[in-house]
């Protein structure tokens, strides 16, 4: 898609009026933001010297920044590198109301990955399919996701980084990687095209910014800001779901198929097991033992493992945990207990009070009671309307996927 | 005081009756603190090959692990390190009800980092002020500190390393620095004797341990965390704090001392001052820029900064903050505004919401409202009674510090 956007030069004259009519609009749609409680994400993503870092800082200058939140994305830290590679996007997730603007995102992210050999084509692939079910969600529980790239030409960067080059201020900003970068643009380039056109979805379409021009650059991110913004919050006042209109064709995802095990119904489980207490203690000890040796084994090899636990209530939970628990390496667990949501958890994606309590690779998280409240007693107690539940669903399998 | 150490060997026929009864009390004890919402913090330091691990896991085997989190304490990590000390501490404190038990603590941190020559003596008595004001802050708050120090010998520290070096399971667990280590024994030993010392507090008085003989180790830490639960869980029973019975006379801590600045009063505030519009917009100018440049040089020498606003309803700090933020580089602060304290932070010591805000070295925190709550508007609408505010003079000083 790219090699489809057109470089423009807009007057500053021109643009003048425009842009100040749609600076003092912003700050009414963000206002209406917070009133609506729409959480917004906007990325900004692009070529290094396109501009992102000072467009962001126009965009923001009217706003208010109790109710926004900055954050540069660079490469994942010790830390973040033992979760799951989106692990630090959940995280950051904003709650209803706020705004939570990315220097660089998810995007950028998996293309340097890539360029730098990080990632091999296959988990590439399976990132994309990451953020296309990421994005999905998000947009189906009422998130505005403003996806922008900031495109230059090969010619307009050069210059650009010369310049930042020669001036001794900003000499700093620039290295060698980043000329390196700019003699392979064609390469770069096909890589992000590629991307953009394995994401361009109807719950989170592009908007490519044209921005040799920083006027134009201006001009087009406002426009889409303020649009989509508006848009949205005009839909969740009719209680629909908002459809951002799309720059490009949209691309078709093809949905994650999940093999279903058959599994016993609950109505003809065996309720008559038995053991006699002998064969138990030696079941038990010999499963322990087996467990305790699997633990070291996860640990050598860094696989992260979750136990689930769903049931009755008196169903006897606590004492299984606990007898689980008993067989492990205490400093290699760590038992979750899932309470009532609490405010901050209530303002987001149902899912990020789980994938914040994620432990680290090696490590054996264990949940008492799980995001299967979203599809057992919350639309039992009425908490979550059963349509929204139904959609949990799927957002379940991808979850454990 | 570790000289007065006396190793001894218990047999384990002798101890089977008192730990028996002990373990079965644990569990009674545990529930206790549970419905007491007592928050517990057990942190295990000792020699290398002392049996931390294995007396963590005597421990928690009749505990229910939905109450309890161990965690092992290792180097701060890159993260860790861009922030205040401790950070990691306040961030793992247990909720009323839970245990935190450590393996490892933020004594063993700074008694490794300055072997390691990574603090200089300077550093390390500035730390122990430190975790002398952090365990008087927690004990204050009602938080139960149980300290164990697992002593061994030189020498039965020299036999446990060549086992578990000479046994091919265990051999990863010793390295070169554990025999070098038991070498300078003698330079260790007066060290961690120094920091026990100096932090043998009223607050959190030491238990020493003789743990050459491990049923001797296993019985007297299970009488000093078995004593002080119950303890503690008396004492707040009647409304009184716990004053855990000491092993060795407690050591006097010299009070931080802080130089008040005399400030103009509320009432004699000049409230006449006035600016021309064009006054106002050229120091705003002025000041705008010289406050970008500053935070310039406070990235680059890694000062964290915090601005915190309090002030009248409607007294202007919205607009007051945007002008602030507006002068700064976006990726460099972060506005966090104070509502009112979720359940998981009612839950936990006061100033843990606001440590668990606090933003790398080099960055802008800007607080919109703070710690200040507790003493102006929680008295004034009775959320927390006047003497518990009054002590919030102390900590307030002491976090800033």
């Amino acid at each position: 898609m790219l090699e489809l956007i057109e470089q423009k030069k807009t007057k500053k004259t021109d643009a003048a009026e425009e842009l100040s009519s749609m600076r003092a609009q912003l700050i009414d749609i963000a206002n209406a933001a917070k009133s609506a409680k729409l959480p917004v994400i906007i990325t900004f993503d692009g070529w290094a010297a396109a501009g992102k870092g000072s467009q962001i800082a126009k965009l923001i200058k009217y706003m208010d920044p109790r109710f926004y939140n900055v954050e540069p994305i660079r490469k994942p830290n010790e830390p973040e590198k033992r979760k799951p590679w989106m692990h630090r996007y959940w995280l950051k997730l904003p709650a209803g109301g706020e705004f939570l603007i990315l220097d660089g995102s998810w995007y950028s992210d998996i293309v340097k990955s890539y360029m730098n050999g990080d990632i091999d084509k296959e988990e590439y692939k399976r990132r994309i399919a990451d953020i296309n079910v990421f994005e999905r969600q998000l947009h189906d529980d009422g998130y505005l996701i403003i996806k922008l790239f900031l495109h230059i030409t090969q010619g307009e960067q050069r210059k650009r980084l010369k310049a930042l080059y020669e001036d001794k201020f900003t000499r700093w900003r620039v290295d060698e990687q980043d000329f390196i970068n700019n003699k392979r643009y064609d390469k770069i380039f096909r890589r992000y095209d590629k991307t953009i056109s394995r994401t361009n979805t109807a719950s989170a379409p592009w908007n490519i910014i044209p921005a040799n021009d920083r006027v134009t650059a201006e001009l087009e991110i406002m426009r889409a800001v303020t649009s989509s913004i508006t848009g949205a919050c005009d839909a969740k006042a009719k209680g629909k779901p908002y459809k951002m209109p799309a720059q490009f064709p949209i691309t078709d995802i093809e949905p994650l198929k999940f093999d279903l095990v058959r599994t016993v119904k609950l109505a003809k489980t065996d309720m008559n097991k038995e053991l006699t207490d002998e064969e138990y203690r030696t079941a038990l000890d010999k499963y322990q033992s087996r467990l305790f040796e699997l633990q070291n084994l996860c640990y050598q090899r860094k696989i992260p493992v979750i136990v689930a636990y769903e049931g009755w209530d008196a169903g006897g939970k606590g004492g299984n945990i606990k007898r689980v628990a008993s067989a492990l390496d205490p400093r290699g667990y760590e038992v979750k207990p899932i309470a009532a949501p609490e405010p901050s958890e209530l303002a987001r994606h149902y899912l990020w009070r789980f994938w914040k309590r994620l432990e680290n690779d090696g490590h054996f998280t264990i949940f008492d009671r799980t995001w299967y409240g979203r599809v057992m007693v919350e639309p039992i107690e009425k908490i979550t309307p059963q349509a929204r539940a139904d959609m949990a669903y799927r957002e379940i399998n991808e979850f454990e996927y």
